[in-house]
């Protein structure tokens, strides 16, 4: 079917954990949690729990045929409880009449893609701290190498590229801290059976829920959340925002690795990057991929919204659309962060390119500092138009703005050479760039 | 994989249209055609097309290195193109050297896409067709079963069965219109080369792309549209569009489905819409997944919105962002739109119920005719607020509205007791409602 | 212009908050800090601040020439600072060269966003408040009012209205510690000057960042985040996260005001929710207005995480594009917000409606009850079968479920009359209800 | 209030077209032509029509108030009937009887929102006009200007101006159609009363709704469209659409003007795109307008997506949700474009920046050239990897793709001198560049 688009716009690893086989054998898991527990509260038999254990893990599930039938079902707990059972039934026509007991479907369905969303978040977390290390790595490396400012796409005066890693870098670590924070109150038990109130373990559901939450080592919500869904939309925000992050990265990379800029380059691999038709080109295949998933999250972040608003104690429909939404923004949250990996490990700075870009403008992204230093005698207007003059007469001439500004008639007396090469000076005009990055790297 | 997914947002047939088969199929025959294009105005030598038609069908393609080396390469045509001279190689070295000659990645895509999305239409198109049958049957059937309006889903005056499947049947309808509409504008040849020129075939581009979509039954169109997807976008929004009203429809049974309504029931069927551990419910399965879809489908419609912000000739990743989205939006239509046929084709209404919950409100919802038939004698206002004190009292007494009536000083003189039952018969106000049935039905 | 959506989607207080008229008096706040700021620094000479003050809440600023200029300067700063610059000129010459002296408009107009939000912000925390506190009286009031459990919009086994209004109370909390956390990372300074380097304070930049965040009370960040907009962000979809769960309460409660369920209203008043023309309805309107916003804010939220991809130092449009948005979401948030405390303060729910709405189904609702009862006896698949059976007996026959079980033959010597009355009483089947109700209100 | 949003993202004209004003105006006339097609059909009596037209203008509604009482009442119609009634009363009581008799607020809503969209469209056909015709004159005039066609943001083969603008103009063309055959469905007449039946009208529901029609110069539809939304979508999806298109111009203007490209200009203007820190700048503001409205219409237009799910005859929440987007994606898509005109009216391109910027890549971009070229002798694959060999040593000894394939090895005797250089001029490899041009222009 579509394993293309799983491969291209996910990892390996991520398709395994929200694989049809991981799902399923995570719903085996709660069913078998649940005879355990309901054997310890003396609900079920003694025996109950090891007779369903040999399938506790899912393999004895046929995975097609339970597709085929939920499409009528409505899901896809109702076969596999069948099924389940069914085996269950053939070990231990005793323990068989205990499985699924006093719980739903949607204990079931949610408490299974729990356990995926713990297992995704740990990945996802593994390579946060992954890219943090590499944006660290770069920022020390490149603390002190010059390029030019970009604002609305034109040069400005000059930064660093660790200030620029230094940014990225200090995103990275306040979406570690927003996913862990949303996947703490996401990573709960689902367990109301069939309107929330536990009502067929009578009395005991409380205590049953505390055993069976153990045995999945899972936190227990305050009260079952079948329509309330804000945990989840939260992760699906959280993975959101992530990747809007990493989206910034992948468009700052993928412009300085314009052919008439080129600044930066992907790191180069087999096969990467290449042009079927254009032999000499060196694609930003990764910064595109991440600039994709940043591209479609949103819109899924928004379907995870809306989907909140679910009718009574389940849903009619609001549920159905979290399906294939949240394993999606996960893949692509995977993909992206993973590509963003590489291409923090692997980039390639060319500082000689950064300072002749810097040169090709002559000294014009300077006109700041000037303008600045003559606002204390001239005031902030006057020094902005007298600099817009001199650099409109720049421009027109092809000459410098040195030159130009050291032949206007306005600033004899009051601006001389030596004052403006120190003015016009790329080093000095870093004002605190160096204060922010140390801050960054707690070097403060 | 996510076969789960697939098949319940999916219908078995389109998931076969969107399969990485189906794909390569057609970027072979794609090549197929070049081949034959180039030979025919002999850039190609003669025999070139012959040699390379056993490959025509794709068949001979391995799919799996295909997912895993396009990671890398950036997209499937890359790896795809390699595999595809190496087997014509094979067969006539002089052959393969035209293979993919002066075109590129993106042609082969989009226009395999372009063929994968004319078997969809015709899918799409056919399954209008039926619903539009089964609509006309149905408002035929029901012209006269008459029900509540609801306005804010409270009861209104009556309207019928019919009315309002004919409002469903004239929107399926004009999405006929625009889904061709659409898909005339958007079944074209893509065919540019890197930088949609043609310049590799010289003077020649012209001619060949004329060819070219000869031999694939394609229109031509102006130019290129590497970075134009202005088309593609109309597709989608087509289908959004569409969905949106097959979700009302749904809403609107699965609102009479309430067990407080019981107005209608989906058509029953082996293992639908039971529930694991509610025996007597009918679930509005049907209803629910093509609500889902209709939760989904608009946030896809704006990535592909959003993806048309493509770069100068060929795009950084507005590209890639299309490459599930439009799939999945065409997957959800197709299986939203299959359910919405099973629903229309087998759906039964309760005329019973209908009359006991019209009943059940003591003739309040035909405030509006006793007020507009005041209207006329006491003014609009005044005669509003008559009945607004009426219904109140009616609701306060648990009385009929009609007793009511009868009883106010107010209307004494002003309306008799025979006056008011024709006024509280249901069937005198239907107003137009058989007018407006007919003129969709074409019977005016 | 647009006053009417200004009022019907927003509070007049939220409109306020983000009138141009408090955005351009915090635009002044942040000049003169600036300016108070860079004295303290012995950038500017003392009396600047003074000098400036007088302007400092922005009322001399000409609102109507602002936004004219705006639209061909790109943005409302330029013309702003042009304007408070003239004025502060004509009042101390010296003192106006220093207006705007080492920072850029970004800063100007993030810094008064940022400003506008605490008060927006606290204003909705405010609300939180108060609706916690309808919530924790609404539950401990209906702890005990027994109504339809609903799934897929049929009834199922009991709950409480307790049950239901300690979910949305329980969600309401979350929301809170959502909305405060990322409060607490979006409300800092923002100051950076042409590229985020302060380069134009040369060494003094911190130290005049430190006095300027005093000066405004506000936090600092590691760095300027002129193009990382995550907190920002994050603040929206927090509040996208908490409509969610307001459109959830208010679903609830239009589908339980139906006429054919007449479980609930809203709180009745002057001139609401009224009928032009069906003068006995009582609509949903708080619902209604609670449910457009839910259906509104999450594509707003999706636009500010695509708004997240922001080029380089300073934005091509991703900045523009969160202007309008961010304020929107606010008000939206606002208006539904203070909608749903209005409802939970005055809803009134009618338990005698609620429990003839239970009988109405004859106790196939409990058919859970009954089947898990038996499934200790018979297994869970086989009682499920069973009653299956015995549901689509009472359906058909239009009996109640405990006839048609006391005839089936299967059940003799099974189960016997007072067995099945015990069963079938709705008080005994409501599991965990209470338990998980103590939990939320804390009384465990 | 927002001002400045409604100035910076919409024109003056569109602000106007959705004003209060302006829609209170249409309500008028509706309920004035209303009167008279009452009056025409002998349900209201003689004079009717000439008593409430004083009042057809709106004017006399005192708009203030009415957005107060309409968030109670739940929508704009209520009150303004209200004022309407009481200021036709005193003029003449006996007419002011029939004031919105048999009709319902929806009605009066949607039938103004028809008459603005109505308008709003006329005001951005021509503006569509008004840019093609400029895009015509800029693709004549830079027919044959070479620039570097670019795919993934890297140089490859050359394009020309012309053909770039011609994707442009091509694509304004299907937009204008789209707008058009859009608005053809949506301009129709509203009119159902309460429930979509006309029921207050008894039998002269339709006659009534076909002169109303005609007295406000609007099409029937075949029934009323209270819940069935389609029509509205359909326009706004066309003008989403058609802003994608601007956002892909505006992009290859904003990445054209960047500082190390620097091959086009925005027009300049008094006060347009200076900067207020860096005084040498020319930032591209109409560019970064359009980008924004083309980062937040697809939002938009997935909210109207997701309102079309509107419950029976009239709904809850989805047409509610329509009120403000709507109006929203026209002033959006307004602003775009008219900034749109403005850019294609006074774009400047630099021929000799695209020289120089094809110069700089050394001829590396015409490696297809030689490429294509040689895959006639030596085969696809073994010339493509022949160039990128070739292209690998140029960028790593800076010289010359010339310099280089002329040291080859593999090359002596396969390509000379002078078959080099004929490969290698850029006007030789332009390919039906102008065949295409030609055709858009319609010169073929």
């Amino acid at each position: 079917m579509s394993e293309l688009s799983l491969s291209l716009f996910s990892t390996p690893e991520m398709d395994e954990v929200f694989s049809l086989a991981r799902q399923v054998q995570y719903m085996a898991r709660f069913e078998w949690a649940l005879a355990s527990a309901l054997e310890a509260h003396r609900i079920a038999p003694k025996g109950t729990a090891a007779a369903v254990e040999p399938f506790a893990d899912g393999t004895h599930i046929d995975l097609d045929s339970l597709v085929v039938e939920a499409r009528g079902a409505g899901n896809l707990a109702i076969p596999f409880v069948r099924q389940f059972t069914n085996a269950a039934r053939e070990a231990n026509a005793e323990a068989a009449r205990f499985v699924h007991y006093g719980t739903t479907s949607q204990d079931v369905l949610d408490t299974a893609l729990v356990l995926q969303m713990r297992d995704a978040l740990s990945i996802l977390e593994r390579d946060l701290d992954r890219l943090e290390q590499a944006l660290i790595l770069l920022t020390r490396a490149h603390q002190s190498t010059i390029l030019a400012g970009r604002t609305w796409l034109q040069q400005g005066p000059p930064v660093t590229v660790g200030l620029k890693t230094a940014g990225w870098l200090a995103a990275i670590r306040r979406h570690r801290r927003r996913v862990q924070s949303a996947g703490s109150r996401a990573i709960v038990l689902q367990f109301g059976g069939a309107v929330g109130t536990l009502s067929a373990l009578r009395d005991k559901g409380i205590a049953v829920a505390h055993t069976l939450a153990q045995r999945l080592d899972l936190m227990e919500p305050e009260l079952p959340w079948h329509t309330h869904r804000d945990n989840l939309a939260e992760v699906a925000a959280a993975l959101g925002l992530l990747v809007g992050t990493l989206g910034k990265m992948a468009q700052d990379v993928a412009l300085l690795m314009q052919s008439e800029v080129a600044e930066a380059r992907e790191p180069a691999g087999e096969g990467r990057g290449g042009s079927s038709t254009m032999p000499h080109k060196r694609n930003p295949v990764a910064s595109a991929f991440i600039l994709a998933a940043a591209r479609r999250v949103p819109a899924l972040v928004a379907t995870m919204l809306s989907a909140m608003v679910q009718e009574h104690e389940r849903a009619l429909s609001g549920w159905q659309a979290e399906w294939e939404t949240l394993p999606e923004i996960f893949k692509l949250a995977a993909s992206a962060l993973s590509r963003a990996c590489e291409l923090a490990e692997g980039i390639e700075f060319d500082a000689d390119r950064m300072q002749a870009n810097l040169d090709a403008t002559r000294g014009l992204i300077l006109s700041e500092a000037v303008s600045t230093h003559l606002a204390a005698s001239l005031g902030r207007t006057e020094a902005h138009e007298l600099l817009e003059r001199a650099s409109r007469r720049a421009v027109e001439s092809k000459g410098s703005l040195r030159e130009v500004l050291l032949e206007m008639e306005e600033l004899q007396g009051v601006l001389n050479g030596p004052e403006l090469d120190r003015l016009l000076d790329l080093k000095n005009y870093l004002g605190s760039t160096q204060a922010f990055i140390r801050r960054v790297l707690g070097e403060d």
